[in-house]
């Protein structure tokens, strides 16, 4: 089969790896009808050392049940299933509590022998831990918002859910990627009031505003934090949801965060220590989130979904065909496209 | 009056200062009756560069009302009080949270022309915001007891609380200090099944396990970490309090910490940094915590000081004079004494 894989830095390739197949009797077999480029994926395409071996790349995928093991209950050949950015056994306690991503026989796809979501098929592990029903046909006009339930829409909620956003709350949404803008429409389906958006790229603030951000903030740095704070009476933001991952995100996220309040910290740390371990300390703030357990929300968040109440799938503004997922890969990198749809 | 300044590390003197008067409408005067040393006061009698003008010390004190300001509307002469270690207005919106640490007005005792706690008086800014009355006699058993409401039980509480230690959880706490001695207290108050001490000094980790502690662990670093976990089913901890404020206890307190769980920070951190910004991702730990709102807990847990439920003033383990206050911060640096109470 085809599916993508990428060898170091900026060098990704479709090519031909060998067809998925059922190995355990808890497996489904699923070929791919959508899948996504990541915000996240862009780390390794910008910084990947050469790897011979190639990584398998892809983890958010909605697809068709081929087959199923001899152990898989809730699933059945043709079924439509999306598939949360970790497997899981959905038994453990750490499933039991909701946080699927500690899973310990949970994993990410495309790793250890798993493929990776942008490919025509993947072996899904744990099956029925892992994936959820669709009530849907495979064509459906809302397979693009459906699909950020995978990955982007559960990550923005979060960051919401982990800064502990409530019914009048002022937020501040750190990034205007994919994840940030999905940071928006969570904030304000939990009730947040004024929901401040730091970005920097018109199209993505525009977006933002027509999720429910009320203001945008184009500054970064010290300028970026005066301003949340003449936006909130000089006391910063209750909520800050922080969906870049670099260090100087985070430092902005704590410098907004007014005393007392959270930060949802979504973007994967590309940095080793949290800057103003004093500032955060005299201040109360409290530091929250991490990988999101999308499979724990995707229940909560579907019917919503389905019933068309928020469209997260409009970050999804540009779409290609698997060979085209390297050039998918570069328009994300170039800002070109906030997050690329990729049909098999 | 006589009362405590440092002039460098290592260099404490008790001596003549300008006695404490009214000078603000809403000020009261106070009479120290009690007061202690402060773990937090260990920090500058290691490292302070040296001051001329000197720095005066102690933050934690009750009293008796000798006069007030003419807005001061809820003390009187003769009131017994207690004093959280930071003043604040009470009227402002942080106060209003319960946050009075971020009060506009407030400050730390012994900076900007306030009186320390470790003197014969002191100037009480915003005194109807900051004390509270004590409705005992000014020599009553109790006051060890009450003396930590000011400091040291309230943070210890507001570790535990920031951790949100709940029903049957189980709980790990790094430093056997005062605070992480009323941090056992606090775990066990809110209903913590297991609560793990994490200390080296048998003395401390005795009366740890007269508090509540289950268990006690004097490793430290890595085979501190592996004991935890074997304690713990291999998970960690649900609730960290970390009560010591260096780095490697920081590190320490996030990997106990079970994934999911939370570390409640309360000693005042020696560092810029916090440590692991991808293990504590990954494993979705919270870190909240800071600076104690003691004045926030001061009428919950009144009460129950009151009805002698606990007994935090046995960390009080040294009486001095206020002449042998030196000799007290010599007795707690060189770990003779937990806690150093002032008779002034």
């Amino acid at each position: 089969m085809r599916a993508t894989v990428m060898y170091e830095a900026g060098d990704v390739r479709v090519e031909d790896v060998p067809d998925a197949t059922i190995s355990e009797p808890t497996d489904a077999l699923l070929r791919v009808t959508r899948a996504c480029i990541c915000g996240s994926d862009l780390w390794p395409y910008k910084t990947m050392e050469p790897d011979e071996a190639g990584a398998r790349m892809g983890h958010e995928f909605i697809g068709v049940i081929e087959d199923v093991g001899s152990e898989v209950t809730d699933f059945e050949r043709g079924d439509v299933v999306v598939a949360p950015f970790f497997y899981s056994d959905g038994t453990c306690d750490f499933c039991g509590d909701g946080l699927h991503t500690s899973c310990y026989q949970g994993g990410i796809w495309g790793r250890e022998g798993v493929d990776g979501g942008q490919g025509e098929a993947v072996r899904v592990p744990h099956a029925d831990g892992t994936l959820v029903k669709l009530p849907v046909e495979v064509d459906d006009a809302l397979m693009p918002s459906l699909l950020t339930l995978s990955d982007v829409f559960a990550t923005g909620h979060h960051a919401a859910v982990s800064a502990r956003v409530g019914e009048g709350d002022t937020v501040a949404v750190v990034g205007d990627g994919a994840v940030g803008l999905c940071g928006v429409i969570a904030a304000k389906r939990l009730g947040a009031e004024q929901i401040i958006i730091l970005g920097r790229h018109a199209d993505r603030t525009d977006l933002a505003q027509e999720f429910g951000a009320t203001d945008v903030v184009p500054e970064r740095g010290r300028e970026a934090t005066e301003r949340v704070r003449e936006l909130t009476g000089g006391q910063g933001a209750h909520r800050v949801l922080e969906c870049v991952g670099l260090e100087a995100a985070f430092d902005t996220a704590l410098r907004i965060a007014r005393p007392g309040g959270a930060i949802g910290r979504v973007g994967v740390p590309q940095f080793d220590h949290l800057p103003g371990a004093g500032l955060g300390f005299f201040n109360n703030v409290t530091i929250s989130g991490g990988v999101a357990p999308a499979r724990a929300y995707i229940p909560e968040l579907l019917p919503e979904v389905l019933e068309g109440r928020f469209e997260p799938g409009r970050v999804l503004d540009t779409e290609v065909g698997l060979d085209d997922v390297p050039d998918g890969y570069r328009q994300m990198d170039e800002r070109e496209s906030i997050k690329v749809l990729v049909k098999p």
